[in-house]
């Protein structure tokens, strides 16, 4: 006899992409910037007054949300803040999703979306992006009946975008709420955050992980109407998040020179990366991301993949019919990359 | 039109107690410890390879796991670590009970656990407490087919606790999980630990905030078989718990001497409040937790809560028939302590 509910006892955790002891690989398969922080976090954590951690911290994190309103040009009352964009997430399928009220997104995309409904009991309709990972045209109609619809733009494993124009038409005809998980705008063109004023149903979420380098300090937040974020912050843990996440975020966040310069180089470093790759005859769509998801030359991804982990160099492979032909590589520093390529060379000359 | 589920609709979001901006307040209403963490914590951050934070977090916790099984003379693997211990009742909830399996704890208690419920679209069976706080004979009856008992043990805001026999014969009686909220235990003379090993449906949960000074960094754990703990690890966010604060909690734990001193401090102090107390003619009943709930002689709690208010001091007080008579206060340092006291002694000669 168990004591879980049934969904639960039935269900496969989430797995996330291998964090390996010690620092002997090259890591470029969980999308971690490869700089570190602004260094107004490394001043931020030497000063800060540690007698202040018997206290509970801000349950509204009014001095980040006031941050990140200024930065995305909306007010505080639009802003919830998480630990991490998965707390967001979770917040979001807990809010809008049931057995009653299914999710849908995109496949392939993040596969937590799926393991989130999954725990929530809700079912997910997933809508299968076309073999270039563009959208359907009748994506709407397929998205039809569910509570929540998320789409990761740009999308991830996969590394495009989707059409502003598509994206808003859909937020337009559809009557649940629609999560836009930006968790890797701030490499990309443009994002979807001038949506927010217009659809009272459109939620934007960001993540500080990837392009402020804060992975390890879990902050992530989401952009939507007064109301939906009032909704939502009955669903999230009053303390969600620590003290010193608050403040080392809300220093991130300030320090936009520091922000430009480092998403800067990592998108000059993906366009080498993307070239080379396709001289080595890769097929390696553009990425909005500071990942590529790219095909070696024999379209076998998992041996790939094996080849650069046996090298030390830790990669992503997603295996299936829509993904099992590419492997996902994080744009890491130059030297990370030039020595991925020396190797990735080698490898097609002896194939 | 909605695009909430409609329990989220309905429902009031939790109350956390007020965190007041700026300390013009004496602080006694969120039971907070008076004294400042560790000092290995300051060592810590001030030593911390900041640049590390570019990376995703264990999501197991490992050292913080081993570091607490070793206190708690437990294995890693009965043991899961939360995002406080909010993030462990969340967990909790969500593996144990739904629309079909309700939630049930005593009232009084932590007001959170109701709320958690009706996020889960669960519904709560509330056991009445006596009027002395005490269990009621037919417990066991009354908890009959909940998914998840949860007893607060020391209970809040009451702060007496319930004989351990009698939590035992309800784990050995009892078919679902049962929580056992160790929040205050270590303010307390015994705790709940040992039933782990003996009944396979015991959950202990604690928490850093309290007795080691660590609200502001949310780090709570709970201590289970290793089925039950399999079980909640595929609720939890992957990276629920950030960096920092895992080696801030490692460090801490470690630290048993200042853990040890100041607890004993608290236990000392809160000794000699509810003395001087009771020589004012206030109920005072023995407290096993850092906080005293005490009745004024009038036996108005609001009105007492109103007036240390008004003196700058913030204490706790909870509408209802239960709990109305009393306040909650936080036991602070020695000199908040005497303020407390003579504040109340001219509240009680000025009656």
């Amino acid at each position: 006899m168990s004591y879980f509910r049934p969904e639960i006892d039935e269900m496969e955790g989430y797995v996330p992409g291998e964090q390996p002891k010690g620092m002997t690989f090259i890591k470029l398969n969980t999308n971690e910037n490869p700089y570190p922080p602004s260094p107004e976090v490394e001043k931020l954590l030497k000063s800060c007054d540690f007698a202040r951690l018997r206290l509970y911290p801000d349950p509204l994190c009014t001095e980040l949300r006031e941050a990140a309103a200024e930065l995305y040009g909306v007010r505080g009352e639009n802003i919830i803040i998480g630990n991490g964009s998965d707390d967001i997430l979770t917040i979001a399928i807990r809010s809008f999703t049931s057995d009653k009220k299914p999710l849908g997104c995109m496949t392939p995309t993040y596969s937590l979306y799926k393991v989130l409904a999954r725990i929530q009991g809700a079912e997910c309709k997933e809508v299968k992006l076309n073999g270039d990972f563009s959208l359907p045209e009748n994506l709407l109609e397929q998205a039809s009946g569910t509570g929540l619809f998320i789409f990761a733009r740009p999308n991830a494993p996969t590394g495009n975008s989707f059409p502003i124009e598509l994206i808003e038409k859909f937020c337009a005809g559809f009557d649940g709420a629609v999560m836009i998980d930006e968790a890797y705008a701030d490499f990309a063109r443009e994002n979807c955050l001038g949506l927010v004023g217009k659809y009272p149903n459109v939620i934007i979420c960001r993540t500080l992980s990837k392009s402020y380098s804060l992975a390890g300090a879990r902050l992530g937040l989401a952009v939507a109407s007064p109301e939906i974020i009032a909704g939502m912050m009955k669903v999230k843990d009053s303390y969600n998040v620590n003290m010193l996440t608050q403040k080392i975020a809300a220093a991130a966040i300030r320090d936009q020179a520091y922000f430009t310069e480092i998403t800067g180089k990592i998108k000059k470093t993906r366009k080498r990366l993307n070239e080379e790759l396709r001289k080595l005859s890769f097929a390696a769509t553009e990425s909005e991301t500071n990942f590529l998801f790219v095909s070696p030359p024999d379209g076998d991804g998992e041996k790939y993949y094996e080849y650069l982990r046996k090298s030390l160099i830790l990669v992503r492979y997603f295996p299936g019919d829509m993904t099992g032909h590419c492997v996902r590589i994080t744009v890491g520093t130059d030297d990370e990359t030039d020595k991925l390529l020396e190797l990735t060379s080698k490898y097609v000359r002896s194939a």
